[in-house]
């Protein structure tokens, strides 16, 4: 008999434990806020994973395994360079497996949404890239049901993809890249300001600022500009927008669709691929990245 | 015993013939100048074949199946819209079938081409973008040794990917494209001239013409964002060069390096990609094309 699942998100605010049956629907989910340093990272994960399991009456060792995804770079269990929880090297695989009792497989929390997304669009054979616009912009992509990580890792790193040398030089010293027009951390660099600065820059557009409307117009391109790259270079089936900035809703998806229609209709041959089509958003607030961890434990390559 | 293998590669102006023995070396290689129309394109493959056949000694049917590369859109074995020939819609596979006695495997000779630059690398587990930089710009991808064609043929069209918005409108319909600068049909599109135009403008860029040595830079760069643009997005292990243009060489090679070499020097994330050691020429005038041709019974995905 197959087991529940279990998966978790661990987020520069929040971790998201989800517990799923055999059929992968979610039976339970909770959310804890995320603590800092690698102390506070396993024991926020530990204490999501706790409360989850008590929500569905189960263990964490009635689980196979179970999965995490976290931001950074992740090899064999361990993460690095996961600046935003201040950790600069963790064995999480170790130490969850110790804490849990079953085997824990990590990985980076785009990747682990991919699989998520993948797993709600329903169709193993499909392939799909999962563009997140978070604090940064990258995708994870999932070719006919499996994991797609490249020579090194870096697959679906578009973010330093530059598509303008007259654009603004983003956090990676890049002129025009991606990440600085279709991100948060791109749209705060853009405005002047940390926080949240995309709630107040969309705020700033509406009220007619002529500097908002520009970055606003960016960030909408530079969705549209993901999704072209990631269709004509992969053909990819779908391409699922998530990630902080996709709270913006319709607004998001329809004003990339809009970009894309005005390319359409200069060129028959991007019309011909449907891409607006293939762009959607992840439905209804599902957590894609704790349901794509708590699929880890399956092969996805 | 492992039979030979019969590769043909349909081009614009020629037909390239191989014979490969089982171990996959090169035997005989016999080209013809190609033939337009349906009956052009059949008769001058069945006679590059003939003839390559003939210098090596075998017969079409010593092959177990013969396999053959060709411009335009291949779905079961029958080409469309393969303009430059003078093909709107035919069925080589069984045309040359019934001519040959054996199976015949069709296929976009990008892609075939692409089979073949992972053939040439011999490590039958890496991931290969071949990027050709001919009439048109676009890539053939293999994935650990298996073509990724997309969900709708569509893998590698990055011709159509737009990197500056202030650039030249293509012949696609689109501003700033990327075939617009990195091709024959971009570089004469910018130039004003058809014919040899790239030879043309690289001779008036070494005399000084300045419009000359912005084409120049415009199709280093051109090169330079497809490897960055493959990388970043599918994290290939090798992106091989080929096509007409590769006819400048080094030129071409050390060109997009340079280029790629001053984006390491703002970005530490992309120098650690070292993308520039990843790009390199198809070996010694190797027919890539008609060799991955050859290969197409074997498996490829």
């Amino acid at each position: 008999m197959s087991a529940v699942r279990i998966g978790v998100d661990i987020g520069g605010t929040k971790v998201d434990a989800v517990v799923l049956d055999p059929g992968g629907d979610i039976v339970a989910r909770h959310r804890v806020p995320v603590r800092m340093g690698d102390d506070g990272v396993v024991g926020s994960a530990r204490d999501a994973v706790s409360h989850v399991c008590d929500i569905a009456g189960v263990t964490a060792s009635d689980a196979g395994a179970i999965g995490v995804g976290v931001p950074g770079a992740v090899t064999g269990g361990v993460v690095r360079h996961a600046l935003n929880l201040g950790v600069t090297e963790l064995d999480l695989s170790s130490q969850l497996s110790a804490a849990w009792g079953v085997p824990v497989h990590v990985e980076n929390d785009v990747n682990a949404a991919a699989i998520g997304a993948w797993h709600l669009l329903g169709d193993g054979r499909t392939s799909v890239a999962y563009l997140n616009v978070g604090t940064g912009l990258a995708a994870g992509i999932i070719l006919d049901g499996r994991l797609w990580r490249g020579a090194r890792g870096a697959a679906g790193e578009i973010g330093h993809i530059g598509i303008d040398p007259a654009g603004p030089v983003g956090a990676d010293g890049l002129r025009g890249g991606l990440e600085t027009y279709a991100s948060g951390s791109g749209v705060a660099l853009q405005w002047g300001r940390e926080g949240q600065a995309a709630v107040e820059v969309l705020r700033a557009a509406q009220d007619g600022d002529v500097r908002a409307r520009e970055i606003r117009e960016r960030l909408l391109g530079g969705v549209a500009h993901a999704a072209r790259i990631l269709i004509l270079t992969l053909d990819v089936a779908h391409v699922m927008l998530g990630g902080g900035l996709t709270g913006m809703g319709a607004e998001l998806l329809d004003g990339a669709r809009e970009v894309i229609r005005e390319w359409e209709e200069a060129s028959a041959f991007l019309a011909s691929l449907e891409i607006g089509s293939r762009l959607s958003l992840v439905p209804g607030d599902q957590p894609v990245a704790a349901i794509g961890a708590a699929m880890l434990e399956v092969d996805h390559g």
